[in-house]
């Protein structure tokens, strides 16, 4: 019998792009390293309104830097990332409340859906495609396993324009969180049924225990990700802590994309 | 003749803790990547201002946090970085004009005294020893080379609690600035001479190019690192991106501390 698992649980909401990478990273990790990882969606509305802190995109220059950003970090985490093309439309006005709901649901209904719903609905508000070179499109087949030779960039002479259609941003409307669903391998039935029940009393409790929990922790954005080990407990905010988190486990960082994780994407 | 190298420009203030973090992490790679780094130190008060971004301190949680996050990177760094005693009088109140005003005068006068001088005037305000367990103080040892069988995690029974002289934290009074100078390796004459120098218009007006430059770039807090790479300009904001600097430069990322950076530090 080896070790006892260490205990992660990750905090997140749909909204939120460093989430997704930080999601991705631990669904990578989690069956490299020793650890149960529990996924805990919660609203990052609650947390802004709790510790009194504002999304980063309201000043300029870190909506400018966090559109380089997560451009940069698409291809270094091979994660489909993109800008949604109206961001305070989508992020600030519509929010994430019914598809965290949902995501609640899913979690108390069918927890085992949980990981594929979620990622399926960041694809829907954060990985638009749009305008753009063949080159700003590379990341997405090297995610298929393609090229063999596992290339790091585009060759020559693929700069040129496409246009594709973009996927629904939308993650407020039934129809778009059913989509998302399906997506993730429900069947209609299934998921029309868990829809029914995201404004229950045990659905908005629980999604409210869940982010009073993150701000017990002291957070104030997300992702947060709590690591239980040897009787401590370490909270770490963002997606740039994985590193970080590996050391505090004894466990070894292989950076975003270990070598192991590539046939899971 | 092998490749161009490449230049990384890094922006940074002795008041800001994670430009330490970033500042040795360059100082480490500059020799194992092929690139040359340019120091550029600035002032993150005019950062702040220009940008309109707030001192993350400011909000409680943040403040929170940070404490933590350094203890943590401390020693996964290999940086002894450390709160200081009175952090709101230190970083809020008595800012970094004096010491950034030196360290532009010591970038012009006399250029390689540049990265020892900066790393003894944050080790004055970020470097405090307080009481605590020698547990605590485990990193120091290994900064030194000791013990040489590099263990990672201090011996059962060092968990005494000890109570150490904290530096002085002021980088603000001549008598400061020189003490951290001298300890950098200038004789007392020398650093005396830069000191006259600080309150030139020369100087001044580097410091103001400068900060101006990282506002440019985009800049709404330090450390800032500018890659300039065949052709193309990278913005990377913060000590954590790293990682990201090292795919951008098709670079292999060691993690924090790289082998050959040991006995360098």
């Amino acid at each position: 019998m080896g070790p006892l698992p260490r205990t992660l649980e990750l905090f997140y909401d749909v909204l939120s792009p460093y989430s997704w990478l930080g999601f991705e990273i631990l669904c990578r990790y989690q069956h490299l390293w020793n650890v149960d990882l529990h996924l805990r969606p919660c609203l990052i509305g609650g947390i802004m309104k709790d510790s009194g802190n504002k999304p980063p995109a309201l000043l300029p220059s870190k909506a400018q830097y966090l559109a380089t950003d997560l451009k940069n970090l698409r291809e270094h985490y091979q994660v489909p990332i993109s800008f949604p093309k109206d961001f305070f439309a989508v992020i600030l006005e519509k929010g994430s409340l019914s598809a965290m709901r949902f995501l609640t649901a899913v979690h108390l209904e069918c927890p085992e859906m949980l990981e594929k719903t979620s990622r399926e609905l960041w694809m829907r508000v954060w990985s638009r495609v749009s305008t753009g070179t063949v080159g700003d499109l590379w990341p997405l087949p090297r995610l298929l396993g393609w090229p063999p030779d596992g290339r790091a960039h585009p060759p020559p002479h693929t700069h040129t324009l496409f246009s594709l259609c973009s996927q629904d941003e939308d993650i407020t409307e039934p129809q778009s969180i059913l989509a998302a669903a399906e997506k993730a391998g429900m069947s209609r039935e299934q998921a029309q049924g868990i829809l029914e029940k995201i404004s229950s009393p045990t659905v908005k409790n629980q999604l409210k225990e869940s982010t009073a929990a993150a701000c017990k922790y002291g957070a104030f954005g997300l992702p947060v990700t709590v690591a239980h080990v040897e009787g401590q407990t370490h909270m770490l905010f963002g997606s740039d802590r994985m590193e970080l988190l590996a050391f505090l486990l004894g466990e070894k960082w292989m950076g975003p994309v270990p070598a192991a994780s590539h046939a899971r994407m």
